[in-house]
């Protein structure tokens, strides 16, 4: 018999967005364990005990914070010498955490990893617990629960389907997207995009709309659409006033070709 | 005041996908809508029965089946001819959806469409919604209650995330995936694929991997992975057996390219 770890889809800290689940999934878990980031996130950290506060009926479970090991500098990331030390660092914490889930989790008992929004989308939980039961040489049953993602919601508050009728949906992150973008992609939405790469499309792709939210979900939760040149500005402004409001933001957007057929 | 309209995203047909503001948003409602699709669908509109019966703490509810009007011959698509019958017969169910919400739900009512998966994917009723309002001539107070789509259901089961490490994902439709794919579009979900088109990209990539969920979320799902060139077989096999024995078939899958620095 193997101890469970869930990987749990939280949506983006509204409880209301927990899947009934995910509601089942928090309640069977004994420790959870969470990376700890650093101060600038201690915010994240207190909506997620806040979640589980309101949707956990009774009081036997744990938060346990995993200090990250330390990461070495970012740079040349192609070189060989860089991948190795990418896959050592990441070795380093599978140990780290198998060496927490045996000391501090019965050996019939369940582990619990929160995720925001849907850890199918550009999140790393799933690969960690993979690389905690391979190079932490320690056996793990895991379940998946699906959640609400950040782009779900940003469709849903502004009442937007991400495709035109028939057309393709691309996903990519800020990184990726001036180099990758041409409108035969469809609508595009972006994720992980820390200072709004659309802003250099506006000169090459004035028809563009864009979609766009933060901290969805949320009691500070802004939505701007309109014509990227146009909304680019505010958009810019209102990321600015949020991250200066709470230390942090987290955001997304859509981008859409002008309709033809759609 | 308006009557107020809530498109309620449902998952696959799972009761425990359902989230807490999809079970309270179900609880707001006076009259579901739902489009007659004739008897092959007897047993999806079964399920969401169910899934009202399970989670409405109250008998107040009414389901009213709204009978689609008579559709055009779906040939020459680009005439201009064609274009004005599919005009003519949205607003033709618009008007109707309109006359019904007028006599059968309160001036301060509450109706509700609910919508399979996540309505911002590959659905039409946030549309329908908006047609009403504007062609049927009906106040309406839009909200959006996202849910859980197939594609995140797939990965859940999978236990994979749908894209590589920074790599973008492409979402698109049977009918325009042989004509669209590269490999650069990085990992492709294909939805509405009514025939495994798939299995047309077999030899020119034979390097493909899929991972394929039929009927997820009910008790005849089935999972299926591996190389695409040799999986292809058993994932029709499959595919005609479910259908077979339940009259229907929902399935959906995402095409990976090899692991380079994935």
């Amino acid at each position: 018999m193997s101890r469970q770890a869930l990987v749990i889809g939280i949506g983006t800290g509204n409880p209301d967005h927990l899947t009934l689940e995910a509601v089942a999934a928090l309640n069977r878990v004994d420790v959870f364990l969470v990376a700890d980031k650093g101060t600038a996130k201690q915010d994240l950290i207190g909506l997620r005990t806040e979640i589980c506060r309101q949707v956990i009926s009774h009081d036997r479970y744990r938060v346990i914070e995993v200090p990250d090991p330390e990461r070495g500098p970012d740079r040349g990331r192609n070189t060989v010498q860089y991948q190795d030390a990418v896959q050592r660092w990441h070795r380093e914490r599978a140990a780290r955490y198998a060496d927490i889930i045996r000391a501090e989790v019965g050996g019939d008992g369940t582990v619990g990893f929160l995720v925001w929004g849907d850890p199918a989308l550009y999140d790393s939980t799933i690969r960690i617990v993979q690389s905690i039961r391979d190079h932490g040489r320690l056996p793990l049953e895991l379940t998946v629960i699906p959640g609400i993602s950040s782009l779900s919601l940003l469709a849903a508050r502004h009442k937007i389907i991400l495709n035109r009728v028939g057309q393709p949906i691309h996903i990519t992150t800020g990184r990726r997207l001036v180099e990758e973008y041409h409108p035969g992609l469809g609508d595009v939405a972006v994720m992980l995009d820390g200072d709004l790469s659309c802003s250099r499309l506006v000169h090459d792709h004035p028809e563009l709309g864009i979609f766009w939210g933060a901290q969805l979900g949320l009691a500070d939760e802004v939505l701007i659409s309109g014509a990227l040149a146009e909304m680019i500005e505010p958009i810019q402004r209102a990321r600015a006033e949020l991250r200066a409001a709470r230390g942090w933001v987290m955001d997304t957007y859509l981008l859409r070709p002008p309709a033809d057929n759609g």
